[in-house]
C-alpha cells in the first residue's frame, strides 16, 4: 500500500500537517466526528477564502469588466486542479452544483433506443436510481439492478456483472466506493468488460465517496461520467461538485440544460455550444464557492498527495476496523480492513438507528442506512485521530454489552 | 404611481434607510454603479450572514442531526418570504442555481407533441432560445419568435401575440421586463390570451430584471413557471434563485433532474416524489446562501415593500430618462419613463461598447448589448443616488459634444 518513502513521510511530515488541518476544523473541535462522507468539515482558511473572494468581487465589480479576469482565474484554477486530480485535460470536467446533477444532466442528452437497458448495481444512490428510472419511463427502456452489497472482491462484481449484461445493456451505474458498505468497486476491469460488449454501454461512475479519498485516475479513465462532490472528502463547501466526460460521450451526448456558460461567444446560432465540457454548464454559480473548494485542496494537499493520505486514512479505518471485529455481536461489513474510509458495521440486537442514536448522546456523529444495506457507517479521514476509533470501539463494547 | 402615503413615506423614511443600506454595500463604495440587472451589490449584512450560517452548520454537524432543524428552518424562511413576495404558496415554489436553470429545467419535462409550436419573444436569453431550440430539435417541435423589442404598450404586445399564435402553438415564453429595452411586459394579459387559446399554451416568465424590482404576484398568477435568481435585483449571492409553478403544470409535469431532494421520505418506489414543487429541487446546494438572501431581503425592506421600492426605483430611472432624452444625439428606446429601474439608450455616432468604454474609463459602470437591440443599459436600483444619473447623464453629454 505505502512506499517505503510514504511511510518514512507518515512518520515524519504528517502528524504536524495532520494536526494543524484539525485546528483550522471548527467541526472537529466539539464532537467525535465521523460523517466525512455525509459531508466534510470546512477548514476555516476556506471559509476566509471565500469571505475574501466575496469581497474582491464587490470592490471590482460584482458586474463589471475587472471582474471578469478574477472569476476566469478561479474557474481555470479550479477546474486544473481538479482535472490534475482525476488525470484528464480539463476540457473534459465540468462544474455541477452537485453529485447528483453530475450524475443524471449527460444522461438527459445521450441517443438511448427502445428497449435497450439500463443496469444499475443495487448499491447507488436514490437519486440517480429515480432519474434512470424516469429515463426509462420517457424513453421505453428497462431497468435492471445487479446485486454488488455483498461483494468485497473485484472478480466478484465482474462475475455478478457478467450475469447482468444483456446485449442491449446500454447504460452501467456503479459507485467507486459504494456509499453503504464503503466496498471498493473494479471499475478499471468494469471498463474493460464494457468496451467488449457488443452494445458498449456507457459507464457512469458515482464518485461520491472516493472523490478526496482514494485516487481517482484510474477509474475516471474507465468511465464514460465519473462524477462528484466538493463537499465531502474535498472538504469544500457545499452546492460545488464537477463531472469528467469521455471523449465519447463530449462527441456523441448533447447537452440538456443550456445556459450562457455553455455557449459559444460571438455567433448568432440558437445553439452554438463550446466544443469541451464546459457545453454542460448551465448559469451563474455561486463563484466564491470556488475559491473556498481550491482552498480546501490545498489544505489537504499539506497533509500528502492523493495516495500518501489514502494511506494514513486506511491506516485509521483498518484499525477501527479490526477495533470493531473483535466485538462479540459486532458485524463488519466488509471481511478485510476497508479500501478507503468507510467502515460499516451491525450490532447485534440493536438497529443502526438505535445504534447511532446511542453514540449521537455520548458526542459521536455518525450515520445509519435502512437500506439497501442496514448498517452504521462511521467514515475515517486524514484528521480522524487513533483516539477517535478507539473511543468508538469502547462505546460500542459498552453497547453490546449492557 | 405612488399613493399619498407611499410619498409621505419617500420623503420621511427613505432617505436614511437607502443612505444605511448604501453604506452597507462595499461594491458602490469606488464606483458609480448602474449594473444592478447583471448582478446587485451584496450588503455586509447578508455576507455576515453567510459567514455565521457557515460557522453554525460546523459547529452543529456539518452533517448531524443539529444541523437538519437549523437547515430546515432556513429553507422554511426563505421558501416562505419568496413566496409570499410572488403571492403563491410556498408548495408551489422551488429553489433552483440560477434563473436560466428555473427556466429551463421544468420545460423537460412537459408533454410536447410532434408538430407543436414553441413561441419565444425575440428579447429573451439565449441560454432559455437554446435550451428551447434543444427541446424543439429532440421533441420534433417548430420554433418561432416574436418581436417586441420595439414595444412599449401592453396593446402593441398583445397584438404581435395574436399575430404569431397559431393553433399548435403550446409555450410561449417572454420576459417580465426586457432584459436590454426594460419593458414590461403583459404579463396577465397574456396569460388570459393563452386561457382562451384552443391550444392552452405554457406560459414561461423569465423574471431575471423584474424580481426584487417590481411588484411581481400579478405576473406570477398568469405564469405557468415563473423564474427569478436571487444575486440581481434581490441583491442577495450568486448561486441561488426560484422558481414559481402554477397548479397546472405541478399536476401535467415530471420532474427530470431527481435527487433526494425532490423524493419523497420512507418508500421503496425509486419514483415516488414529493407532492409539491420540492420534487424540482435536486440535491445538497450551498445552504449558507440563503442565510444570506434572506438578509438581503430584510435589508431591502428596510426601504419598503415591493411597491413603494419601485417608486423609489422608478423616480430615479425616470429622472435618468429626461436626462438622457434631452441630450442631442442620445436616444431612448422607451418613448415613456420605464417601468422599472432599466434604462437603455443609443449615442448617435458611437457603438454601445464605445460609450461603455467611455464610460468605464471614468469609473461609471454600465454594459452594452449587441443584439437583439444594440444599445447602452444603465440600471437604476434604490440605491442610485440622484448625482449618479446626473453624472451620467453630464458624461454622455461630453461624450456626444466632443
Amino acid at each position: 500500500m505505502a512506499s517505503g518513502s510514504e511511510a518514512a513521510f507518515h512518520q515524519e511530515a504528517s502528524p504536524a500537517a495532520i494536526a494543524a488541518l484539525r485546528q483550522d476544523m471548527p467541526a472537529l473541535a466539539n464532537k467525535v466526528y465521523f460523517n466525512y462522507g455525509g459531508q466534510g468539515p470546512l477548514p476555516r482558511a476556506s471559509l476566509q477564502a471565500m469571505v475574501e473572494s466575496w469581497q474582491r468581487i464587490q470592490a471590482l465589480g460584482p458586474f463589471a469588466k475587472p471582474v471578469v479576469p478574477y472569476v476566469e482565474g478561479l474557474i481555470l484554477s479550479l477546474r486544473q486542479a481538479l482535472a490534475d486530480l482525476c488525470g484528464v485535460a480539463p476540457q473534459r470536467l465540468a462544474f455541477t452544483e452537485n453529485v447528483t446533477s453530475g450524475c443524471v444532466l449527460p444522461l438527459w442528452g445521450l441517443p438511448w433506443r427502445p428497449g435497450d437497458q439500463l443496469l444499475i448495481s443495487h448499491g447507488e444512490h436514490p437519486g440517480v436510481v429515480a432519474t434512470c428510472h424516469e429515463i426509462a419511463r420517457r424513453e421505453q427502456l428497462q431497468v435492471k439492478t445487479f446485486s454488488v452489497q455483498d461483494c468485497s472482491k473485484a472478480a466478484q462484481v465482474l462475475e455478478r456483472l457478467d450475469a447482468a449484461l444483456q446485449p442491449r445493456t446500454c447504460l452501467v451505474v456503479l459507485s467507486h466506493l459504494l456509499w453503504t458498505t464503503g466496498a471498493a468497486m473494479p471499475i478499471a476491469a468494469v471498463g474493460r468488460r464494457l468496451r467488449e460488449h457488443v452494445n458498449q454501454p456507457w459507464l457512469l461512475v458515482d464518485g461520491a465517496q472516493s472523490a478526496g479519498a482514494v485516487p481517482l485516475q484510474e477509474a475516471v479513465a474507465a468511465a464514460d461520467l465519473y462524477a462528484f462532490t466538493g463537499h465531502k472528502w474535498f472538504c469544500g463547501p457545499e452546492g460545488l461538485g464537477a463531472m469528467v466526460l469521455s471523449q465519447r460521450l463530449l462527441e456523441v451526448g448533447t447537452p440538456t440544460m443550456i445556459g450562457w456558460r455553455g455557449l459559444a461567444p460571438g455567433t448568432d446560432q440558437p445553439l452554438r455550444l463550446h466544443g469541451d465540457a464546459r457545453r454542460y454548464e448551465i448559469a451563474t454559480s455561486c463563484y466564491p464557492l470556488m475559491a473556498g473548494l481550491l482552498q480546501s485542496l490545498h489544505s489537504l494537499a499539506t497533509v500528502g498527495d492523493s495516495q500518501q493520505r489514502l494511506a494514513i486514512i486506511r491506516e485509521q479505518s483498518g484499525h477501527l476496523w479490526h477495533g470493531l471485529r473483535q466485538l462479540p455481536g459486532v458485524e463488519t461489513l466488509l471481511p478485510e480492513p476497508p479500501p478507503g474510509g468507510l467502515v460499516s458495521f451491525r450490532v447485534k440486537d440493536h438497529s443502526p438507528q438505535q445504534v447511532v442514536n446511542f453514540l449521537t448522546e455520548r458526542g459521536l456523529v455518525l450515520r445509519s442506512f435502512e437500506k439497501p444495506t442496514a448498517c452504521v457507517r462511521a467514515c475515517c479521514h486524514v484528521t480522524t485521530e487513533l483516539v477517535e476509533g478507539q473511543r468508538l470501539v469502547a462505546e460500542i463494547a459498552s453497547l453490546v454489552t449492557n
